[in-house]
């Protein structure tokens, strides 16, 4: 499993994503699931990819080797017009690899599905973000709903709808989603850190704050077990239930 | 969808059950999923289900009918000698139920599957928890998992993680399921109030306290509005995310 969320604030985007991938609980490995493409000045692009590890590798080589490839540079991360066009661009990959899985014959116990979570900022325009399903379509976030989630997503979903807040700072949401993952990866196996954290923020056509959070960070520590006592503080606050008769 | 918990306390056992039942978002009703039979000073069975809802209305009423008719009394709810005796009943039922509709060559978009929480006290013993499978095997609750879900567990389940102690009053323990099913359901279409609401005091061989929680109470309100206020609290004691660069 792995769990992927990316926010969007009003002055910026913030990715966050888990390391974990596992075949059955007695094969897990570390794997990163976020990628970043920037043109200085003029774009930045972030990817985070939750399903068949197989089906997203392939993805990024694909969208990597035609970057590299002379021909044809039009339909690339790095020359498509608008942020609409790579996430396109993103989903018909996506939807490639996967039908070139199935139309081979192969079978597996699991499927080669995979989605992603794309976000960026191409000049002319406003940073993005998109969810891209297995099948290459896509949705936008919007005001109504400005962050997604995509792998793991209930656990972690209840503070997310509590506590997100589209003017929040950047060291906010960290916060916020370091405290939607440690629910998550206390709760169940398949997700664990490492944790990769990517900040963008707006018109500013570089990549911002990168940073891999591991298990010994003494800010995940402090939010971790501060977390457990805030929860019981805010428990305690309330007023417990009174039976009627009994 | 369904949200079930049950709870193991020093001092008895607390079962809440949602009771909303949906075939689809344009096709919900509200069923009651929470059962209980008592022999006053001897036993009392409290049995909450999540599943197909035609497996289980027929798992209850053969275990109904059972008790009505005269002969093989022995192998009921009200004459098993143990909770555990109880629990193979029930399972053995269920599985029953499921093995007809499959062998019958019905098929469904969905499975005939479901899955029961039961509970209760038999003179003799100390009150005992379990969660039975489709295939009609079951665990049991102890010191270190002393409580079940069953249904729509993930979303309701951090709050449980971190707050449940097996000490927490009657009182308490309504509270912290309260957030957990409001949690849930603020996250969820497929679990939604009434919510149903069964006490049961160690060696009091009688039901205790037995409520339906409507969307329009009082103390649900209090706890849904107070919840989003404290963890907003919770949240902001906690020290925001510093960048080291940036």
């Amino acid at each position: 499993m792995t769990y992927c969320v990316g926010l969007r604030l009003d002055h910026g985007l913030v990715f966050m994503s888990d390391t974990r991938t596992n075949a059955g609980v007695d094969n897990i490995s570390t794997f990163r699931k976020m990628t970043s493409w920037e043109k200085p000045g003029e774009r930045v692009v972030t990817l985070m990819t939750a399903g068949n590890l197989a089906t997203t590798q392939a993805v990024i080589s694909l969208l990597d080797e035609r970057m590299k490839a002379a021909a044809d540079r039009s339909s690339t991360i790095y020359e498509a017009p608008s942020m609409f066009q790579v996430a396109r661009l993103v989903g018909q990959t996506l939807r490639e690899v996967i039908a070139d899985n199935v139309d081979s014959g192969m079978r597996g116990d699991t499927t080669f599905n995979a989605t992603i979570l794309l976000g960026g900022q191409i000049k002319g325009s406003e940073p993005r973000l998109f969810l891209i399903y297995p099948e290459g379509n896509f949705i936008e976030a919007s005001a109504d709903n400005p962050y997604f989630q995509i792998g793991e997503t209930k656990y972690g979903r209840p503070i997310l709808v509590r506590a997100f807040d589209p003017s929040m700072s950047f060291e906010q949401a960290v916060k916020l989603l370091l405290v939607s993952f440690d629910s998550t990866i206390k709760a169940n196996l398949g997700v664990d850190l490492p944790l990769d954290l990517q900040v963008y923020s707006t018109d500013s056509f570089k990549l911002g704050n990168t940073s891999r959070i591991e298990r010994t960070d003494p800010y995940f520590e402090t939010i971790s077990n501060g977390w457990g006592n805030a929860l019981k503080l805010a428990f305690d606050s309330l007023p417990d239930f009174s039976f009627s008769d009994d």
